[in-house]
């Protein structure tokens, strides 16, 4: 029992740290983005519709010119797998994200793969992968605009 | 120097069963696709355009499927980027994917994350998610169809 319940704590503080993540895009908190990052050179992130980034440098900028560019991010997680393999746990998980930006608005379902390391303790974000779902099709009984 | 040295030969490791798992795809072998991949009830798999899979089984059909209506794949990867910690190891790679089927065929660019976990001595796969991305536009100067 004692194994199983270190692993679920494991998980648990993964999860923690994945909610924080999300919560520093909710909040548009660059501060808090930066403290769930591991800061190697060799993490990397895809935002979706971007190439992918490398190093901590260039995950730090594109974080930094989407919280510029954006006036409001509404982000709920739902459906969290994790999977903890001793210092290195992925998490996937659906991102329903809605984004506010120069008087317009966009939302988007998203699945994504988070990667987190141990590092002296701290599970840190390495790895961030997103891919925007197919929207289902409208309600066909919606008035046309 | 012992211990960069043995980090060179993991990586080459995953690296070449990285390679043996679009071998498998490339050549539609459905039996080396079995033997890249974990059986374990929590791997995972994004196919684009598809949800979420789960688990051995779901994962295994997807291949079934796919390999039933595809008659030929042509898949090249590129920039392949490596990360190994201890028994777990991450690589992002861009897919260069053609797709024959039904008298049509579809060509794509797709940004890959697979995870390995080396299992009794073998690398195997247990995350694989793939984004495909936007096209670059086709050339203004090309004939129009």
């Amino acid at each position: 029992m004692a194994s199983s319940q270190k692993l679920l704590t494991d998980e648990e503080e993964v999860l923690a740290v994945n909610r924080t993540f999300y919560t520093a895009l909710h909040t548009l908190d660059m501060s808090l983005m930066a403290q769930v990052w591991s800061h190697e050179d060799w993490v990397k992130c895809l935002h979706p519709g971007w190439d992918l980034l490398l190093g901590w440098d260039e995950v730090q900028g594109s974080w930094e010119e989407i919280f510029r560019s954006t006036d409001q991010m509404m982000v709920s997680i739902s459906r969290p797998l994790v999977h903890v393999a001793r210092d290195v746990a992925w998490i996937s998980c659906l991102e329903n994200v809605t984004t506010a930006y120069h008087n317009d608005f966009s939302s988007a379902l998203v699945e994504a793969t988070n990667i987190f390391q141990r590092c002296q303790g701290r599970w840190l974000l390495v790895h961030h992968h997103t891919t925007p779902l197919a929207q289902p099709p409208p309600d066909a009984n919606a008035p046309v605009q």
